[in-house]
């Protein structure tokens, strides 16, 4: 059976019992639930495991009886954390073999209106589609995406088509499923907000998904090996590159940033997003925001209310609601900036080179499909480098913030220049690593030819 | 086991004796060979089950002795058609645990560089990857891609962006793989003849892959519940979009389209590909092929050789070396005018909403992990709408040919308006399929903003 918490721990909470029973006086009660609870569970997890070994139904068969039973959820109503892992086994909508979530008239993809009960919605649609459960607790869905007009800048578009290719390259090699938006689902949230709406609707869209991997469009991979360690997220519902002493002590908007994060599919999530988007421009409190931000953290250079800064704030000021549910990484490039990373590259591919030149089995040519693989050879070697700032290990994701490749207006601390060599820079540093499994590479990362890969390069 | 040949009849062909052998007096040497073959073929068999259900070894033993016996090869030599699926079981080479065909030294990705004996090489690979043998026969690897720089026409790249972001949508919901190239992988062969190395290099990254779908830039997916009918195509090693009159009797250059194909990763492809790029630009014969192509082709509108009008030589000229192996596909879309296209997509559009409005399966809300299973559905009510010219059914692929969006040099027949607006509507029809899915719709083709779609849409 597949469990869409991240946890799976079925046997160690009590899915019956409300947290209120559980005082001295009740304890014999609650006890005897969680004992019948516990056997209830075994039973579910019996039945759906007979259920992944059966053939599934005939799918036209789910369409007899569409509609539902008029508001059972409210017959049992919980508090639903998946963070907590709880497991909540007993779901009336589930039982009926024609159902799912997507029948109900009241579901709704947008920001703004709130999904109740998602962790059951998700665990009960996973039961009925028992192909999605090998590897459910580590699938992986990114989004990305960017306007829907053409980029003003006049190399804009060129860029983002590039980047896309890098996260598409990426997503190929981990066997993840990417999906690129350019259509602002919410008419009011432009820019740095549209993201929210699009992050939402995936989530309901991939029921399969357990973490929604948002990648900005201005971000590229620079190590095509390198996987996101979930192990370190099983606790966490949301990670972002970040540092809790820049938030809480300094109170600073770059403490993190907003551009890459990693968020469950699951209902702490949707609550979360709805607390995150209430700050945004849609909303009759968009400029009340604005200014609650802009005295809470003093560095924010502009006035409008941004996703960014909102994120810090809900850490800070509502650190016991959802600070403990989400994980600030700072041990590795989960994305990193730019400028400090661009000087490093040649420095890196000297460094790698080194590597390959003393171990033959990672100069050996070999199927994309298998180049996973490769990267836990070449894990070995890396031991020494270290991670982030400093370290020649290849930087995880490179991002251009401050660089607007779309409209152009870049931050006046850099000249335009700067931004769009450095991006040809780390386009080809990645690129390298993924044409050579075609047999080619660019012979400089400013150069946009190729050339064919000799056997044992670089020996 | 996995045959990575289309058929997979490995008993009915005579895996050890060469046809030589066949004549009358060895006749029944020729049979015992046959017999000890098969009987090999079939310890082979249980060797690559038995592998199958076995854990794989530790990788690592597989790099302890890389370097391969010389020229094995010419030990037993054979002419290898994986058209007409023949096997050859005994590989000599296949024996060793620790090498594959990515380590021979004479191993190339260029175009230029003849491969041989790649339909062993491949099935090899394929009997020491045994986890890719899970539907190794339909596994299609999709590839397109563009020029290194950005484009001149100032919308050039952002449409492109929109093209690509729709394969991926297009491979994601089918399950496919997708690469995009920008690099010129052969410094000669640029524009139209700049995909056959880029074919060539990934038949070889990609030994999983039985198919390549090499899909131009310009060309976008306006069906995207429709699926290649492959087994229809299970005798064939190479798909166009064409007519066999309009080559043979009319002789003209427009009698197929080369921006879409489907080759089959085989040595038959490997020797066509050599063939067809000898046309190119990159040999001292190009002159000499402009000439001769126009000569045959007599509607040919420019003087240098191309390599649409070089595809439909080979057809014409070198029928039996060639053309029984290539279908050419008329019955559906597998590319279409745009022309002819773009102007039927707002009909198109009410057909499909009245065909919802009568069947309620189709107007359920679903993830887009099962949306293959509506496709299916759907096509209970296609039945009577035909393919092609004419029909209401979405066409399945739409080619922006002679638009050039990259360049904006389009053919002087249609205002680069016509093209543009085109492109928006195609975009937005095939949008619509894949957004609904997210909860959201244009609510006209050429409307950039998208709705919420109701429950129960459009009852
Ligand atoms: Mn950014
Ligand atoms: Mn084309």
């Amino acid at each position: 059976m597949v469990s869409p918490d991240h946890s799976g721990h079925y046997e160690s909470s009590s899915p019956m019992a409300k947290p209120s029973l559980r005082n001295k006086a009740s304890l014999w009660i609650s006890d005897g639930i969680l004992f019948l609870g516990g056997a209830f569970i075994a039973i579910l997890l019996i039945w759906s495991l007979w259920s992944i070994a059966s053939p599934s139904p005939n799918p036209t068969s789910d369409f007899l009886r569409p509609e539902l039973k008029p508001r059972e959820k409210e017959v049992m109503p919980r508090v639903i954390n998946c963070a907590e892992g709880e497991a909540h086994g007993a779901n009336l909508r589930c039982d009926s073999p024609e159902r799912t979530f997507y029948d109900s008239p009241e579901l709704n993809y947008s920001i703004g209106s709130p999904v109740m009960d998602w962790d059951e919605k998700r665990r009960c649609w996973l039961r009925k589609n028992p192909s999605f459960a090998p590897g459910a607790s580590e699938r992986i869905l990114m989004l990305t995406g960017s306007q829907p007009s053409a980029c003003k800048n006049p190399i804009g578009d060129h860029l983002l088509l590039r980047f896309f290719k890098n996260k598409v390259d990426y997503s190929r090699i981990h066997g993840y499923d990417i999906f690129y938006n350019n259509a602002l689902l919410h008419p009011n949230m432009g820019s740095y907000w549209a993201k929210l709406p699009v992050v939402r609707a995936a989530m309901m869209a991939h029921p399969e998904a357990e973490w929604i991997w948002w990648v900005d469009s201005d971000a590229l991979f620079t190590d095509m090996e390198f996987k996101l360690p979930l192990e370190r997220y099983k606790d966490h519902n949301l990670v972002v590159h970040g540092w809790a002493h820049l938030i809480n002590e300094q109170h600073s908007w770059t403490g993190l940033n907003a551009g890459v994060f990693l968020i469950r599919n699951c209902q702490w999530s949707m609550d979360f997003m709805e607390t995150w988007a209430k700050m945004g421009p849609q909303t009759p409190e968009y400029e009340k925001w604005g200014s609650i931000l802009r005295s809470t953290f003093a560095d924010k250079a502009f006035p409008e209310s941004d996703d960014q800064t909102g994120l810090a704030y809900l850490i800070y000021k509502e650190k016991e609601k959802w600070a403990d549910r989400i994980y600030l990484e700072s041990e590795y490039y989960f994305e990193g900036y730019w400028e400090e990373i661009v000087r490093t590259l040649d420095n890196i591919t000297e460094r790698y080179l080194e590597i390959e030149k003393k171990d033959e089995k990672l100069r050996r040519r070999h199927a994309e499909k298998v180049s996973e693989q490769y990267g836990a050879f070449r894990e070995e070697h890396l031991g020494a480098a270290g991670y982030g700032l400093g370290s020649w290990r290849r930087p995880f994701i490179t991002h251009f913030t401050g660089c607007q490749p779309c409209s152009g207006n870049h931050n006046q601390m850099y000249s335009g220049e700067s931004c769009w060599d450095g991006m040809t820079k780390a386009l080809n540093f990645a690129d390298n690593q993924v044409l050579r499994t075609y047999g080619f590479m660019h012979p400089h990362l400013l150069d946009p030819s190729v050339n064919a890969v000799p056997f044992d390069h670089p020996a």
